[in-house]
C-alpha cells in the first residue's frame, strides 16, 4: 500500500505523477529530452541504461517498465536481460559496454566513477556528450527509482501491465497524454 | 579536472547546467517548484533536506552550496551543522526530524522508507504532500550529487564561492539568469 493516497489504478510511477501535476512535468519533460531527443545514442540504448540503473536500485516497476521499452525497441527480449544479468557479457558492443559500466557506477554513487572508466568509453569511440548523457539518464532513473519506492507505489505483478506501458512510452514518449494515465484505468492490470 | 570538457570558471553544477541547457531547463524547474514553490515547509527546512542528502551521498559541492542557503534563510550556521552531524540532535521539531529520517532513507534506497518512518511523520503531524515533497527532494538531490560528482565537476575550497552561490538561490532560486553563471566569472572564486 502506497505511503499516501494514491489513484489505485495508477500503480508505480504513474500514480506520483497525476498526484503532483506541476511537479511531473518538468519530470516528464527532462525524460523526453535525454530519452528520446536527438542523440547519438538510440532509443533502445538508452532505454538499456535506463533498465539496468533500475535493475541494481532494485526497483521493480521502473525495471519492467523500462525492459520492456527496450524490448520492444529492440524487437527482442535476450539483449535487455543480458545487460540486467551481467552487461559486460551482453551482444553488445565496447562503447555499450563502456557506457553501462559508468552508469552502474553513477547507480552506486557518483564519486565511483574513475577516470579509467571514463577513459575506456572514450578509447571505445564514446563522445563527451554520450558520457554526459549516460551519466545524466543514471542519475534520473535514481531519481524515479527512489521516488517510486521511497512512497510504496504499487508494484503490479502481470506482465501484460508492463507490455502495455512500454507500447506506450515508446510509442507517445514521456509527455503527459490528455487525461494523463487514466487510459489505464479499466484494463485487466 | 571534470571528465568532460567544462567551463573552467564554472565549478560543480553550474558548468554542467550550462553543458546542456535544455536538459537544464527542467532540472532547474523541478528544483524552483519543489524547494522555491508554495509549501507548509519553509524554503529554509527544504534547504536542510537537501544538504542532509547531499552530505550523506559526501556531495562537498552541493552540501556547501545548500549549507550556505539554509544558512542565509535560517540567519545563523548551527542549525544545518547539526543536521548534517545529527539531525535527531538538532533544534528542530520532531515533525522535521521525522522528514529528514525519511530523507535520509531515500538516499540510502527508496526501498529503505518504512510504515514505521511514515507513521512517525505522520504522528508528528506531516502532511501526505509534506512527506511525497520531502521523498522527491531527496531522491532529486540524488540526482544532482551523482550527475556533479559522476562528471568530476570542479569543487572550489573557498568558502566565498559557496557564500555567493548560496545568496544566489536564496534571491533569485534555480531559475536560470541572463548570462547564466557567467556573473561568477571574473570573482575570485
Amino acid at each position: 500500500m502506497p505511503h499516501i493516497p494514491l489513484e489505485s489504478h495508477l500503480p508505480g510511477i504513474t500514480g506520483l505523477l497525476e498526484y503532483r501535476k506541476d511537479t511531473a512535468a518538468p519530470i516528464r519533460e527532462l525524460t523526453q529530452i535525454i530519452l528520446r531527443g536527438p542523440s547519438t545514442l538510440s532509443e533502445a540504448e538508452r532505454e538499456l541504461i535506463a533498465s539496468l540503473v533500475s535493475s541494481r536500485n532494485e526497483c521493480r516497476f521502473c525495471t519492467a517498465a523500462h525492459t520492456a521499452a527496450a524490448n520492444i525497441l529492440l524487437g527482442e527480449s535476450e539483449t535487455c536481460a543480458q545487460v540486467i544479468q551481467d552487461f559486460e557479457h551482453a551482444a553488445l558492443g565496447e562503447k555499450m559496454k563502456a557506457l553501462l559500466a559508468i552508469a552502474a557506477l553513477v547507480q552506486q554513487s557518483g564519486k565511483n566513477v574513475t577516470t579509467t572508466a571514463i577513459e575506456r568509453a572514450k578509447n571505445a569511440g564514446a563522445s563527451d556528450r554520450e558520457i554526459h548523457d549516460t551519466v545524466l539518464i543514471a542519475a534520473l532513473f535514481c531519481l524515479y527509482n527512489k521516488y517510486v519506492d521511497g512512497l510504496a507505489s504499487v508494484t503490479p505483478n502481470e506482465g501484460a501491465f508492463y507490455q502495455k506501458l512500454g507500447e506506450r512510452i515508446t510509442s507517445n514518449g514521456y509527455n503527459r497524454l490528455p487525461g494523463g494515465y487514466d487510459q489505464l484505468k479499466n484494463q485487466e492490470v
